[in-house]
């Protein structure tokens, strides 16, 4: 990549840094993707026409999604596109190359993360000044990069068309923080007719060099919103009128992490954030608990998912109050396909990473899961792999920062892989 | 009474006591009283007659039955009358005089409490060889003396039949003991047509020589037996597969202590026993619990039992396992009537006691309840009242025994109360 | 009282309802009742010379006080007195006739209540202009009415004063609200040498032109602050790493519901608020509760919170997190004098308030019982009356308003209880 | 083997099958094997000097010991050799070759296991009429059938002295089920001079004819008996005098089974059985409960056995009651030696097993693994394989029964592992 090159490429990088915006609010960013991807021919499908709106989870209400969307028009966003978004982020864009031939999909992520980014002397995008606009939101997971490195390879699908066959899609998914949008754009069908997927992630445990080429590792999980209602009733007056919401949560609390575990894997579960109540003299006639399950296959979350719905439905029943639980998010397991790894690894080395390793752990849920499966059940392949980049602070944390300097080589080998399963002439295999 | 009558009153007595019976299992107890009953003229409504089958709370199994009817042969009860009552027992007997008048009734109770008697010199039963044939059953709460001072009665009740009016009920109720038996013969209807109802209990916190002339403070209460049914599961090897009873009941036993108090009074629940699981390493199917609730009025009793009810579901259904619950005993409320507390307390200064009080606390409950509820609501006046006696030891404690010199003057004052209510004469009152 | 003092006396409870302010954050409140008292002649002690700083309950932190006395001084009130008042509010104001004579006392309190007010129309104080200038604080209590009455009271003091004896306090009590500020104003003693107390309550069960002459089923509670801090961790990654605060809240919650009822009367227990954990994918490392106990007594009260010290206890180290509690306001039980309810019933009667009863139901905590219960110690007397009003709504819902046109005969009520105690001529009474 | 021994070996089976004794009972079983050995010229070291005291786990009571002590008599056990085990069952036999060379061992086990055996015609040993004679016992695991070979392996080695080298180690554990003897004859030092030691187990998952050679899946676990001692009162009348246990084991129920899962791998905790309470209306002031941890490590067992007590001591204090625990067995992980797995696989097929295979899961926790530990901490090797025999139910069920026929085989490759271990001339180890 010419120098010229790398500093746009930093430069966009650095765009998309500063206007960070949560998942399913990701207005100003879907419309700058857009944007960017109609002058280059690509056809576009956006906001709900992008994702399946019954499948999309632990949505914003609507008050939140209209502070975004004004939020996204103060920063410059397009009026006419912020329209045709509505309530919804994220698209889809189509290149056809006219020609016969596979359709080959990359998919990268909007979303940044709920935490406050670091804004002390010494945290570069402080110091050069494109921290994040919004005080409580910093891509401090690195999908910044991940769709700087996309819009170059949009730039490259343009200028290679001539050589190019068959339909190439690029899918920019919202929500992912959470796992919850990856699965809405599956239900959409956009999978259902791709042949070769790919996905990635920047850092996580590869330095600078590195190349994970194949990541297997995706646990299942399933993220629960709960809220209980009962009756409120002054404590010393009349605690017999009450109907307690918080003592229903409690005996939730303490029966979801008693769940048995499975005979066939790992399984968890957590209950990370309880609020409950108005005042301490007024029995509580309201409690919402955020939990997760996770298991080691889909059928061991599942497991643990059930169990916990019963164990909701019962400590509800005990105090006579209500529940509702919303499925706030979800992933399921997948592996990437052995051919496919070998390609990636092959292709990175051949772009110069020098420390290229077959498997990628990703340690934790990503819902490009929902995409693979879905791949692999209609006969296609798919790959996920991490491109190693030095980090100065941990995923999420508030002082995250990566290597950019690993950028225009992603954006190699991603063309690589793109000639190698789009090309017409010599790059064409098996 | 003469010293031959207080003599064999003793004598009477004692030989109650030896032949001490559970509740729902005094089947030499109902058979000698019924044959002493015969003798003196009075009909007999006796076991299934006597009670309401489908009322009856707190049953032994027909093992445990069939046990009582031998042993109750053994100890030389006519075969003939254990025949009769089959499966159950207790007794109403009636002398109709033949002449018009009013109903009168009086209470007595059959049964021994399930403890452990004294076996040690110091202990009268013991030193003069009367204490319980049944080592694990003994009658340490009075109601040998109840039954002896029932049976003099009944003697009177025969030699003054000239003098006497309209129909007098002798009931002799089974299963008073965890408050089982007193509903039965209450749904029975023999209280339909009361006018008047006596019921007394021997020392309490009465000295020789005192009477307690009305009882107004006996506490509602539900006694409930639970049985939660799971599956069971290799611990180690196959956690999931298991259905824990343990951990419902463990959840519901918290739930029922955290039962809300009532605005309108004292409340109580206790789960005294809590049996669950077979072994160690195995996932536990069972578990069983033994409760009580208690309320100072019946809303109140109503309200921690079906809260009770609310929280064992809800304990079950967490835990996929089923909850079955199974009525063990209760008692309602009641007031003696004023009219007949002053009656009572006039009589019982007539014949000798020196120490009268108008208030006799029971402090606890009685199923004499669901008489005198019955009786009120069918316009007639019902009083239980306190006949004081020394006592060597609180009442259901193994080394209990009561003063038996207060009995003659127990049963003068029964014969003042019924000489009041059913006598022809001079004796004739309001 | 003439028109114009019903006028001003109106005037003065909206200007005070307007400037609402919270418990301990009463700057502009006491600032502007020492100014006021100040010119009367009365010699005050102000802020931590009216109260115990180590007796003080349910503090704000630092940063709220500097907010409150911040907004105290933009809305006008005098820097020196904010300056002298420090961190703390409140104030005893002595009034010295220079005879000798009796000290009498009366108390009124000085903060609004934590909930918003009604901003619509039909609620007087928005439609009339006098609504909380604060929108989430609000005088829903008849706090604002009370302290009229008492600089009413204080303007006759300064009148009368030819004609009293001994010494008469005013005390301005600070934090009523969650009974937090009475005992800190008896611990420093001003009640010490006090031989008479009056305080009153407006409202409650009670109609305009009505009476409660004497309070006495004050209910003794404990508020308490609960922290619970454990070790977060990855809850999928490193669940074994974490030390869980959720569950040892959870587990805290149903201990406390459960503790045992006392065989000497009503006791209650309420957890009324819980907040626990940080993201639903981490084991929570922090949870707060907010909980009371209640007792009829204050020894069932006690029973209740050392019990709760103990469930808090235990539940912590079942999960090796930590525990603090905190006081956060507490209420003893008293009784009024019986004495000077006669008093009150008698002058209520002569100033003319038509339905006046002996008794006076609080129905509930007030802190007032601090400085009953030191009163009393020392051989004097107290009173806490209630002055029937006709309210808009339930005491601390935003819509309360109540009847100003009883203020004028509950300030000549307190001028009469006044002549009758520190008056010098026909007055003087016993 | 010929026609005779074989008939030997299954009437000695037989005869142990009969006398079934449970765990540290086996007073029989331990005489009958020592007169035996002794007999082929074996020095013995009998209970206490064949185990360690202190480090016995789930000991009967005295009593236990005493009756069991008594049936053994009364069985036709050698009054003397009872005598000389005192309280303690178990043997270590030694046969000394005087020859230089390695010490070999094997282990046996002498206990059966707490479950009645099926009375009914189908199952052999009713049929044939060597079922226990004690009706709640079973040789139900096949240690009988472990037993009879290891006699047999007893006159084998008397018989091949002459060509053997070293010396033999003979160990007849007691108290295998529940793991709590392999860790106290572990302690008593027989296992530290060992090099080379053999364990087996009859059944488990394989047919007749089939051997795996070598287990490497013992798991770790912990058995542990907790006790809960408050103070009883009545629940109606002073239930604030009540300090109660089984709320304090509810609450451990709980908090046991919401121990957190460990990053490093399996584990598991179960409480199998709680017993707690009186009676109904006592507040109940005991409580027992029966759990077991379980770890696919040894750090994983200690981590959630650790964690445990803090849960138990969490939940005792929370109810003002005391606890204690005592460890009722335990046993670690192990992994048997490669070298000795090959040669198990080698000589199983030359002896004539079919079906050989490395791999032998045990499928759960065997107190072996205290043994192994020790022998390869000393540098020595250790190995446990499980011989194949058809089975008619599963292990510790009452129609359990296997395969007699495998017997002889057993016996040939323990022969043959005795050879190859400790003889002279060609058989000589590598």
């Amino acid at each position: 990549m010419t120098d010229r090159g790398k500093e746009d490429l930093t430069a966009l990088r650095r765009l998309l840094h500063r206007h960070a915006e949560r998942g399913w609010e990701e207005f100003w960013t879907t419309a700058f993707v857009a944007a960017s991807l109609e002058r280059l021919g690509f056809s576009l499908r956006l906001g709900a026409d992008a994702v399946e709106a019954a499948s999309a989870m632990g949505r914003p209400d609507g008050k939140a999604l209209a502070r975004a969307r004004e939020r996204a028009l103060s920063w410059g966003a397009d009026r006419a596109l912020i329209e045709r978004l509505g309530d919804w982020t994220g698209l889809v864009a189509l290149f056809d190359t006219g020609r016969p031939g596979p359709v080959t999909a990359f998919r990268f992520d909007l979303d940044a993360v709920e935490t406050a980014e670091c804004r002390q002397a010494g945290h570069r995008p402080f110091d050069e000044g494109f921290a994040s606009l919004d005080e409580t939101t910093a891509h401090a997971c690195g999908h910044d990069g991940h769709m700087a490195v996309g819009l170059a390879l949009a730039g490259r699908i343009a200028a290679l068309a001539p050589d190019l066959t068959g339909r190439i899609k690029l899918l920019f998914q919202p929500a992912e923080e959470g796992v919850r949008g990856g699965r809405a754009m599956t239900e959409k069908g956009h999978l259902d007719d791709v042949d070769v997927l790919f996905g990635f992630h920047l850092a996580g445990q590869f330095a600078s060099g590195a190349v994970g080429a194949g990541c297997s590792d995706f646990l299942c999980t399933t993220k629960v919103d709960v809220a209980f209602r009962g009756v409120a009733a002054h404590a010393g007056m009349a605690p017999n009128e009450g109907k307690n919401a918080l003592l229903a949560a409690a005996t939730a609390v303490l029966g979801l992490h008693a769940i048995a575990p499975h005979r066939d894997g790992a399984s968890r579960v957590n209950v990370g954030v309880l609020r409950a109540g108005t005042g301490r003299n007024v029995v509580p006639d309201r409690a919402e608990l955020l939990f997760e399950t996770r298991g080691q296959t889909a059928a061991i979350d599942r497991y643990v998912y059930e169990r916990a719905l019963e164990v909701l439905d019962g400590a509800a029943r005990s105090q006579g109050v209500s529940v509702e639980t919303r499925l706030a998010g979800g992933a399921v397991d997948g592996t990437s396909h052995p051919d496919l790894v070998a390609l990636v690894a092959e292709k990175a080395r051949a772009v110069g990473f020098t420390d290229v390793s077959l498997e990628g752990r990703i340690g934790g849920s990503e819902d490009f899961s929902w995409m693979m499966r879905r791949v692999d059940e209609r006969g296609g392949r798919a790959c996920h792999f991490i491109v190693g980049a030095d980090r100065t602070a941990g995923h999420h944390n508030g002082r995250f920062d990566f290597d950019e300097s690993v950028l225009p080589r992603a954006v190699d080998l991603f063309e690589a892989l793109l000639r190698d399963r789009a090309g017409r002439g010599d790059d064409l295999r098996r």
